[in-house]
C-alpha cells in the first residue's frame, strides 16, 4: 500500500462512515499514524439517501470526499480499498490493493441490507444504503413511469406506477412521504397522459406500528400524516416473496408492483477474520465491551453499526444510527490516545439525543428525551439538524437551496436517468 | 408508443439537445402535436460538461428533465427511445419502443465523437460528449491518483498523473485549464504523499494554433494563459495511436499517460434511413437547404450539429455549436407553422453572437463581432452567458453557488467516485 512506517503507532480504520470519520478527526492532530480504508472515496450522509432516490437532492451534495475531510492533517493516509480479511494472529489486513499491518485496528464497516436469507427478494428488490443504490432506485422509478406510458394493459401499467416499501422504520417512512409528494406535485405535470392518481404507495410493516424505535405518539402521528398523504399502511403483515411482479405476504394480501423497496432490516457488514459465533451476535454485529474492544483483544475495536454494545437501556445493543456511531468514534479517539499512553480508558456512555423522522412537506415527528412533538416545528428542527450534521459548507448551501426551491415550487428537479437501471443501453 | 392520433399534424423531433428543445418550445402552444424522442430523459448543457469531469459541478446541475422543460404544454409527448431507423417511404420511425409515424420529421440527433476510424483510440481514450462520459472521466482521474499512490515505479506513477488532451478546441482548452487548477489547488492537499508537481498536462493540436475557430488574438492569448498555468501545448502534432499507456504521434514525440481525452473532433450522429452519399457530407452531417429541409423532402428537416447548412460565411456548413442549433430550432418552429398553413417559409440567417472559452480562474477569451477581448472581464462575461443559457432557475442557483464557492476556496468538491470506471467492484 506504500504507506511509510513511522515511529508512531499505526491505527487502521476500516470504513469512512459516521464512526470512522469521527474517529479519524479525533486522531488527526495526534502523534499516531491513521490509515483509513474505504471502498468509496467519499463519506455518505445516509439519512438523506431517500432524497437522492426521489430526485430532491443531487448525490454530490450528500457525499463528501474523505480526503477533503482530513486534508492538512499530517500522518493521515486514505486508501481506496476493499478489505477482504483480518488476520488477528499477525495483525494484518488483506485487501484488494495488498496487505497492511496495524498496531491498532478499528472496524467501522457499518451495516448492509438484511434480506433474512430470502434470495428472491434480494434479487428483485431495491435497497437504499449507498449512493449508487439510491441512484438506481431513482432511475428505476423514472424508467417505470416511462414504461407505464407505453403499455395499454391496465394491470401492468398500475404495477409500474405502484410502490411497495417493506419496513416502517425512518427510511421507509421518509421515502413513502417523499413518493406521496411526487405523486401529488410532479407526476400529474410530468405525465399528463397517465392517470397517476392510480399510483399506489404501500408501507408494509411486520409489527403493530411504524417507527417502532420511536414513541407511540410519534408512531401514531406519523401514520396519521402518511394516511393523509394517501399512503397505505399495512401492519402486522410480513412479506414472504417477490418475483419482480407480485409481492406475497404471510396473509392473503398480495401486491402487484414493479418497484419493491426493501427497508426492512440491516445487519452488520462483518469481515472475514472477525466473524463466527465467538465474535458475532444478533444482527450480525460484533460484540464489544464498554471500550468498544472486540472480545479477546486489547488492540482491536469495533464502532458504529457493526458494533453491538449492550447497555442497561439497550440490552440488545445500541441502535444502528448515526448518533451512537459518531459518539463512539469520538470517544474511541480519546480512549486510543489513553491506551497508547498506558492510561485507563473511559467507558462509553450513550447520550441519547432523541430521534426524528420527516413525512413530507411541513410534517415531521421528533422524540427528545423530555419532549415529544410533531408537525411544522418538528419539520423545521429536522431540517436544521440534518443541515447541521452534513459535512461541508458547500454541501449545506446546496442542500439548503434545493430545499427552499423544492418547497416553494413543489418540485424536485434532479429527476435524471443518468445511470439507467432497466435499459442500460440508453445511457 | 401509445400516442393518440389527433387531427393536428404530428411533428416528431429526434433529440432533446439545444436544437430539439428550442424547436419544441416554439411549437408547444400551437395546434400541432409534438413528439420528442431522446435516449436520455434530460437535456444536457454540453458547454459545462468539462466542469463535471473535473469535480466543479454536480451532473444534476447541468442536466434538466426534458419533461419539465415542456410541462403544461398540451399536445407535447416525450418518449424515452432510441431511434433505430427512419423509413422515408412510409413516414415512419422504428425505435426500441415501437414504431411511430410522422407528418413532419425533424432530425436533431446532434453529434458524436469522431475517432476518424482509429479503433485503438476509440477503445482506450475518454470522450466528453455526455454526462455519463463526463462522470467516467471524473472517476478515472480520481482512480488514477489513488492508483498512483500504490505504485513505487516512478514511470508508472507519472503516467497515472499525466493527462493528454487531444484537440485544442474549446473543450480541450477548458478541460486543460481546469486540470491545471486542480493540479495547483487540490492535488497537493488531497495527496500530500504524492509529488503531484510531476503531473503533466498536455494539449496536442494538429493545426498551428489552438482555438482555431476563434480569432488569432484569442488563440495567442489562450496559449499564453495555458502556458502560465503550466499546460504543455504541442502544435502541428497529430496523434496516431494509443494503447492505454503510450500515445504515439506522427512525430518523434510520445507521451506516457493513463488518461487520454479525445476532444479532437465530432461528427454528425446520423440515423439509418437518412444516410448515404445522397444525404451526407463532410463530417457525417446531413445536407440541408436554407429552410433546414433535407434534400428531396418537403417534410423532413435537420437542425443543429447534425445539419450541414452552407452559407457564404461558412462554405463548409455552420459551426457545430449551441448558437446555430438554438437559432435553427427556433426558426424551424416558425417555418413549420408557416408550412402547415401553406405560407412561404423564411430562409435561415445565422446571427453570429461570437464565441468564447475560459482558461481557468479569472481568464477567458471572447470574440464578439466588433470586439475581441481577453482576461478577467471576458471571464465574467463567460460566466454570465453560461448561467444565462442554462435551463432552470434551480440549476442556475446551484451552479452559481458552486462557482462562488470554488472561486473563494480554490476548491472543487464534487470529486466523488460514484461510478467507478476502472474497478467497478468498488461501487
Amino acid at each position: 500500500m506504500n504507506i511509510p512506517k513511522k515511529s508512531y503507532p499505526r491505527i487502521v480504520i476500516i470504513g469512512g462512515g459516521f464512526a470512522g470519520v469521527a474517529l479519524a478527526k479525533k486522531l488527526s492532530k495526534q502523534e499516531v499514524q491513521v490509515v483509513l480504508l474505504d471502498k468509496h472515496n467519499y463519506h455518505t450522509f445516509q439519512p438523506l439517501l431517500y432524497q437522492v432516490s426521489t430526485g430532491g437532492l443531487e448525490p454530490d451534495s450528500i457525499g463528501y470526499p474523505i480526503r477533503k475531510v482530513l486534508q492538512n492533517f499530517p500522518n493521515f493516509y486514505f486508501r481506496l480499498a476493499n478489505v477482504e480479511r483480518i488476520d488477528t494472529s499477525c495483525n494484518t489486513l488483506k485487501t484488494n490493493i495488498g496487505e497492511i499491518d496495524f498496531d491498532y485496528l478499528v472496524v467501522a464497516s457499518g451495516s448492509t441490507t438484511n434480506y433474512f436469507g430470502n434470495s428472491a427478494i434480494e434479487k428483485y428488490s431495491m435497497a437504499m444504503k449507498t449512493i449508487p443504490q439510491s441512484l438506481n432506485l431513482r432511475s428505476l422509478i423514472l424508467e417505470n413511469f416511462e414504461d407505464a406510458l407505453l403499455t395499454s394493459d391496465l394491470n401492468e401499467r398500475n404495477a409500474l406506477m405502484n410502490f411497495v416499501i417493506v419496513g416502517g422504520g425512518p427510511t421507509g417512512v421518509e421515502l413513502a412521504g417523499a413518493l406521496a409528494e411526487i405523486k401529488k406535485g410532479i407526476l400529474p405535470k410530468d405525465y399528463p397522459d397517465l392517470d397517476t392518481r392510480l399510483a399506489q404507495i404501500h408501507i408494509i410493516q411486520s409489527g403493530d406500528r411504524i417507527l417502532k424505535g420511536m414513541s407511540k405518539k410519534a408512531s401514531a402521528k406519523a401514520e396519521d400524516f402518511l394516511e393523509k398523504l394517501g399512503v397505505n399502511i399495512w401492519k402486522n403483515v410480513r412479506v414472504t416473496n417477490y418475483d419482480g411482479k407480485t409481492v406475497s405476504t404471510n396473509t392473503d394480501l398480495t401486491f402487484e408492483t414493479a418497484t419493491l423497496v426493501w427497508a426492512a432490516g440491516v445487519k452488520g457488514a462483518t469481515i472475514n477474520g472477525i466473524d463466527g459465533d465467538d465474535f458475532i451476535t444478533r444482527g450480525n454485529r460484533i460484540i464489544v465491551n464498554e471500550f468498544n474492544q472486540v472480545k479477546g483483544f486489547d488492540h482491536i475495536f469495533a464502532v458504529g453499526d457493526i458494533a453491538c454494545m449492550k447497555t442497561p437501556d439497550f440490552p440488545d445493543g445500541l441502535p444502528m444510527m448515526a448518533q451512537p456511531a459518531i459518539q463512539q468514534g469520538e470517544q474511541l479517539g480519546n480512549n486510543l490516545l489513553k491506551l497508547i499512553e498506558n492510561q485507563p480508558m473511559k467507558a462509553f456512555t450513550y447520550k441519547d439525543k432523541g430521534s426524528m423522522a420527516t413525512i413530507g412537506r411541513n410534517k415531521a415527528v421528533v422524540d427528545l428525551k423530555k419532549w415529544k412533538f410533531q408537525g411544522v416545528f418538528a419539520w423545521y428542527l429536522w431540517m436544521f439538524v440534518h443541515l447541521f450534521f452534513l459535512i461541508g459548507f458547500r454541501n449545506r448551501m446546496v442542500v439548503f437551496i434545493n430545499w427552499v426551491y423544492n418547497y416553494i415550487r413543489f418540485d424536485r428537479e434532479a429527476r435524471l436517468i443518468i445511470r439507467p437501471f432497466k435499459n442500460k443501453n440508453l445511457e
